[in-house]
C-alpha cells in the first residue's frame, strides 16, 4: 500500500521535545523560535527529516507553523485543521489559532513584548514570507534572529537523514522536449528577467526542467535538490550523487554541472562575490539564499521561477501521456465502482474501499505496462458524516462502514509515468433521499458549467470560479474550497499557479491541466464532491465568432452514478454534455474492461433518457 | 437642454499656448511638465476652470494626461479615446501613447534623460500615483518637482475663475440619516484607522456626509471643497460661503466650522503641526496634502476615505427615493420608446432623439414635481456603426439618421433630487437582422443571468462578472468593458467602490446601488447595450438554504424590445424572469402615461408568447 491508516500522533511526546528545545533557546539567548511545516523547498510533502511540525507538536497537517516561547507555544493553523490539531497535540502545552485570520505576523504584536528575540531557521522560510514578518516584528519592537542551526535539528536525537532515492530519466516520450532545449529557454528567460542566474528551490521545477523523477517525498515522484541556472547557459544542479546510476549521471553532467548539496551555499556565495543578479522567486526562495547573496556583494532580483509557467502549459506529448494515464485510471475506477454496487450496505468499509481502489490501479497498471508508481495524494475515502470533512483521511480509529442510506465520497489518484491523475465520485450506499439526490445534481450542474464553457484567451482562473457555484447559491448552497487546482505531468498532483478559485489570478492558457471539482458538505451527515480533470484548449471555432476563444477538453474517464442524477434540473445542453460525456466513457473505457464491469459500464454510461 | 452638440475643439489653439506654456518652463528651470485632467478632487466632472489638459490641447476627453517637454510633448490616453485624441488634437506637436500600456511612469524610464526636471503640480496627482512616479523617476535618474505654480494658470490668461453655485440643503426624506449622525459614524471610523483627523478630497463625500448638493460641475450636483473630520467631532469645512444662503450657512455651522478655501492648506498645516495623525485616501488626495503634513510635522494614515462605504450602502430613504426616480424615468422612457417606434426608418436623428429624451425626462419630473435637475451624463444616441462606440458622443460633426434596418442605442440618465439613474435600451430601426436579433438576444441573457442571480454575502464583484458574459462567450463573442458600476444617490452616475467587473474587488453589500450593463459592439456596423439599474439586498429565504445570500432587486423599469428577441434561445427561468419583469413595468408605469403611450406599453409589455 502507499498508504497507511495509523494515527501516527502520539500528543505526550511533546512535552520533553517542547522542554528540550526550550533549553536550547535560553542557552542560545533566544526567546522564541518558528516551526513551520516547511523544508527549503517549499513543497507539499516534505520528508521525514523535515517533519519538524509533527515531530515537536504532534500535529500532522499539511500546513502551519508553531510559535515556541519560554512559557507559552502556540500553533497556527488553517480552518482544515481546527479539529485536528486539537486531537493530535497537548493542549497544557499548546495554544491554538488561525493561519489565516491571525498569523505570526500579526500574533506578534499584541503578543510579544518590545526586545523579544524570535529565532527563525532562514532555510525553512520564503523572502516573502520573510518581509511580511519582518515589517511586524519592526512595528512590534521584535527582533527576527536568523538561526545558523535550526534548534529542532539540534535536539532531535534520532532524526532521520536526507532521503537518498535514485533519481530516473522521464522518457523524451513522455516529456515531448529535451532537458537542453527547456535549459535554452529558461536561459533566455532569466535574461529578460534582468537577471544573471536563477536559483531553481523547488524540486518539481528541476524534474521539469532536467526531465528526472524521484523518491524522495511521499505520492510526488521528486528528487530534492537545488539548481543555478544562468543565462549564458552554465548551468549547475545540487544534489546527492548517491541518487544517480553512472548513466543518470552521465546525462545530467551533459546538461549543469552536478555538485553536492553541501556545495550549493558556497556557489551562490561565489556568484554573488562576483557581482551576480542572481532571481529568487518571493514565494518559493529561502530566506538563506537572499542572506548570502547580499552578504557577498551580489543583487536578489525577485522574478517568478522561471519554469513555472513552461511547466504549468503541457505539451502535446505530455497530454497524451495524460489522456492514457486517464484511459487507465478510468479502467480501474469503473472496476471500483462496479466492485462498490456489488456490495451491500454495511459489508465493507472505508479502509477496505481505499485498499480495493489501489489494487484496481495496480491491476490496470500492470495490463498495460504502465505500472502504478504511487497514489498521487492519501486517498479521501468518506462514509456518511466522514464525508463532509473535505480533507477527511481515514484511519483505523475513524474507519466507518458504507451504511445503508449514506453517500460515498471517493477523492484520489495515481502517479504513473505518463500522467497524474485526480478523480473523485460519490455514490449512494442503498437508497438516497430527496435532498442528496438534488444536491448532487447541483454540483454537477456546476462541473457540466465549466466543462462546456468557452472562454475567451486570457480570462483567469478566478473569472470562471463563480460559474461552477451558481446552481448550488440559486439554493442557497456553496462549497467551501476553490474549484480547481493545477496538476503537474507525472509530477505534483496540486501544481501552480493555475487554479479556479477566487485566488486564480493566473491565465488559464492552452495546455493547462485543472481539476473541476464543486462539492457539497452538509456537516454530520454527508459529503458531495464531483472531480475531472480538464486541460485548456483553443475551441473549436465558432461561425460568426469575434474572438479567440479557449476552452476544456475533459480528461478523466468514469461515470456519474445515475441514482444520484435529478434529470428534471438539468437543461439540455446539460443532458446533452452529460449523455455525449457518458458515450464516450464507454468507447474509451469500454474496451479495457470485461465481464461484470464492462456490463456494469454499459448500464452506467446509457442515455439519461 | 444639459449638453450641447458641438465639436468644442480646435486643434490650431494648442500652438502659441503649448509655446507660451514652454517658455514659462524654460524660465523656472524646469524641463518638463505634467498636465493631467484632473482637479484638486479627482473627479469625473472637471470645471472649467480645471480643465486644463482640454484648454492646452484641445484633447476633450475624461481622462488622459499630457507630457509637455521642451521640444517634444505626449498625450497619454486609453483605448476609448485613441482616435478622438488625434482628430481634436494637432500631430504636428503632439504625439500618443496608451495610458494603460504605457503611461508616464512606464514612459519616462526609456523616454527621459537622466537629470531631466520633470515639473508637476502636487495639487492634480493623488499620493498614489505620486508614490508609482516617483519609484519610477529614481530609477531614471528622473527629478520630480512639485511646483508651487501651476505653469498652465500662469499662461492662461482668460482662466475661468472657480465655479460658485448655491448649496442646497438635501432633504431627510431623501437623505435618510441626518448629517450630525453620519458625522459622529464617520468620526468613529477615522478613531478605528488610527487616526485624529481624516481629510474628504471627494466633493461626493462631503456631500453625502453633511447632506448638501450644488451645481459646481456637469451631471454630477456637487459643491466643491474640502473638509477636515476630526475623530474628536471638531469637524472643519473648506467652502466659498459665497455658496451658502444665510439658511444654509446656519445649517452647516451647526456640523463643521465653515472657512473659505484659502485657509485650508493652513488648517492642515496647523494640525500637523500639533502632531496629528491625518488619514489619506491614497487613490483620492492630492500629493500637496501629504506634503504640507510631513512638511509641518504630522504623520499621513493612508486609509480609505471614510465615507466611502457608507455612502455606497444606500439606506431605505435612499432606496425609496431611487424606486420613485425610477418609475418617473421608466414614464419618461416608455414615451421615448413609443415616439421612436412613431418615426419613420430615416425620419430622426441622434440629436433630435437625446432632445426627445430630455424633454420626456422634463414632462415626468413637471407632472410629479420632482423636476429634472440634470441629465447623469452625456447621452449615448448611437444610430448603426456610431453604437459600437462604447462611449460616443454625438456633436453636429457626426450625427447620423436612424436609418432603415439599422439599430439604435441609447444610453442615457437623469438626476433628480430622489435619485439618479442610468438606463440602455436598444432598438431596431425597420427590420433587423437575424444577427442582430441572435446578438441581442445573447446580451439579453447575460443582463438576464445577472437580474436571477443569488450569491453569498462576501461575493465581490469580480466574482460575477463572468456570469453576463457567458451566453456570448458561447458563441465567441465578448464586450470589452466592465458590466457595471456603482451609482450614487442623487450623486456621481459613476460612484466606487463597488463594480462588477475583472477588477471589482468590493464586496457586494446590502444597499449597493450598481448598473447591468453587458454589449456587445460589432465595429463599423451596430452596438447593443442593455442597462438596467440593480441593488443587492438580502436574497428570500430559500428553503434548506445553509448561508446568508444576497440578489439583487431591479430597479429600471421600461420594456426590451420583443422584434429583437429570439425566444428559442432563452431558457424557461429566462423568459419567466422577463414576462415577470415587463408585467412589473406595465403595473407600475402604465398609470403614469396615458394614449399611445400606454397602448405602446400595453403592447411592448406582453407575455412572450
Amino acid at each position: 500500500m502507499f498508504q497507511s491508516f495509523d494515527s501516527s500522533s502520539d500528543p505526550s511526546l511533546a512535552s520533553p521535545r517542547v522542554a528540550a528545545l526550550r533549553a536550547w533557546l535560553a542557552e542560545n539567548g533566544i526567546d522564541g523560535f518558528l516551526v513551520p511545516r516547511a523544508d527549503e523547498h517549499q513543497g507539499e510533502y516534505v520528508p521525514a527529516r523535515a517533519a519538524r511540525l509533527k515531530w515537536l507538536t504532534g500535529f500532522s497537517g499539511s500546513a502551519g507553523v508553531a510559535l515556541v516561547l519560554a512559557d507559552s507555544a502556540v500553533i497556527f493553523v488553517d480552518g482544515r485543521y481546527t479539529l485536528q490539531v486539537r486531537k493530535e497535540t497537548d493542549p497544557a502545552i499548546f495554544s491554538y489559532d488561525s493561519l489565516v485570520d491571525n498569523p505570526p505576523a500579526k500574533w506578534i504584536g499584541p503578543n510579544l513584548k518590545s526586545g523579544t528575540r524570535l529565532g527563525f531557521d532562514p532555510w525553512l522560510h520564503t523572502t516573502g514570507e520573510i518581509d511580511t514578518l519582518r515589517a511586524a516584528a519592526k512595528k512590534a519592537g521584535v527582533e527576527l534572529v536568523p538561526l545558523e542551526t535550526n534548534p529542532v535539528d539540534a535536539v532531535w536525537e534520532d532524526q532521520p537523514a536526507a532521503p537518498v532515492t535514485p533519481v530516473e530519466i522521464q522518457p523524451l516520450a513522455f516529456a515531448g522536449e529535451l532537458a537542453k532545449d527547456k535549459l535554452v529557454r529558461l536561459a533566455a528567460a532569466i535574461e529578460a528577467d534582468g537577471a544573471t542566474h536563477a536559483v531553481l528551490t523547488d524540486p518539481s521545477s528541476i524534474a521539469w526542467a532536467f526531465n528526472i523523477r524521484g523518491n524522495d517525498v511521499p505520492h510526488t515522484p521528486l528528487a530534492l535538490g537545488f539548481a543555478i541556472l544562468a543565462a549564458d547557459g552554465s548551468h549547475q544542479l545540487f544534489m546527492d550523487k548517491a541518487k544517480f546510476s553512472r548513466e543518470v549521471e552521465a546525462y545530467l553532467t551533459q546538461l549543469a554541472e552536478p555538485h553536492q548539496p553541501v556545495d550549493f551555499e558556497p556557489a551562490i556565495a561565489a556568484l554573488a562575490g562576483k557581482g551576480a543578479r542572481i532571481a529568487l522567486d518571493p514565494v518559493l526562495a529561502a530566506e538563506k539564499l537572499r542572506m548570502v547573496i547580499e552578504a557577498n556583494g551580489g543583487t536578489v532580483v525577485a522574478a517568478t521561477d522561471p519554469a513555472r509557467i513552461p511547466r504549468a502549459t503541457k505539451n502535446s506529448a505530455e497530454l497524451e501521456g495524460s489522456r492514457a494515464a486517464h484511459r487507465r485510471d478510468g479502467a480501474a475506477v469503473a472496476r471500483m465502482l462496479c466492485w462498490l454496487d456489488s456490495q451491500k450496505p454495511g459489508a465493507t468499509d472505508e479502509i477496505r474501499a481505499v485498499k480495493a481502489l489501489e489494487n484496481f490501479r495496480r491491476q490496470a497498471g500492470e495490463e498495460t505496462q504502465m505500472p502504478l508508481r504511487d497514489v498521487s495524494f492519501e486517498t479521501i475515502s468518506g462514509s456518511g458524516p466522514n464525508g463532509a470533512v473535505i480533507h477527511y483521511r481515514v484511519s483505523h480509529a475513524t474507519n466507518r462502514k458504507l451504511g445503508d442510506g449514506e453517500l460515498f465520497l471517493l477523492d484520489s489518484g495515481a502517479q504513473y509515468q505518463d500522467g497524474t491523475t485526480d478523480i473523485t465520485r460519490t455514490v449512494p450506499i442503498g437508497r438516497p433521499t430527496e435532498e442528496m439526490r438534488r444536491r448532487y445534481t447541483l454540483v454537477l450542474k456546476g462541473m457540466i458549467g465549466i466543462s462546456i464553457l468557452r472562454f475567451p484567451a486570457g480570462t483567469r482562473g478566478a473569472d470562471i470560479d463563480a460559474i461552477a457555484r451558481m446552481a448550488l447559491w440559486a439554493h442557497g448552497l456553496d462549497y467551501a474550497h476553490g474549484t480547481g487546482h493545477g496538476v503537474g505531468s507525472y509530477l505534483a498532483v496540486h501544481e501552480g499557479p493555475q487554479r479556479i478559485a477566487k485566488t486564480g489570478m493566473e491565465k488559464l492558457r492552452e495546455g493547462m491541466i485543472l481539476s473541476n471539482e464543486p462539492g457539497y458538505y452538509k456537516e454530520g451527515a454527508y459529503g458531495i464532491r464531483l472531480e475531472n480533470l480538464i486541460v485548456v484548449e483553443k475551441a473549436v471555432e465558432i461561425e460568426g465568432g469575434d474572438i479567440a476563444m479557449h476552452s476544456f477538453e475533459t480528461l478523466t474517464l468514469a461515470p456519474f452514478d445515475r441514482r444520484m442524477i435529478v434529470s428534471d434540473l438539468l437543461s439540455p445542453d446539460e443532458r446533452s454534455w452529460l449523455d455525449a460525456y457518458h458515450a464516450r466513457v464507454l468507447a474509451e473505457i469500454g474496451p479495457m474492461v470485461d465481464g461484470e464491469a464492462l456490463a456494469w459500464l454499459e448500464q452506467a454510461c446509457a442515455l439519461l433518457g
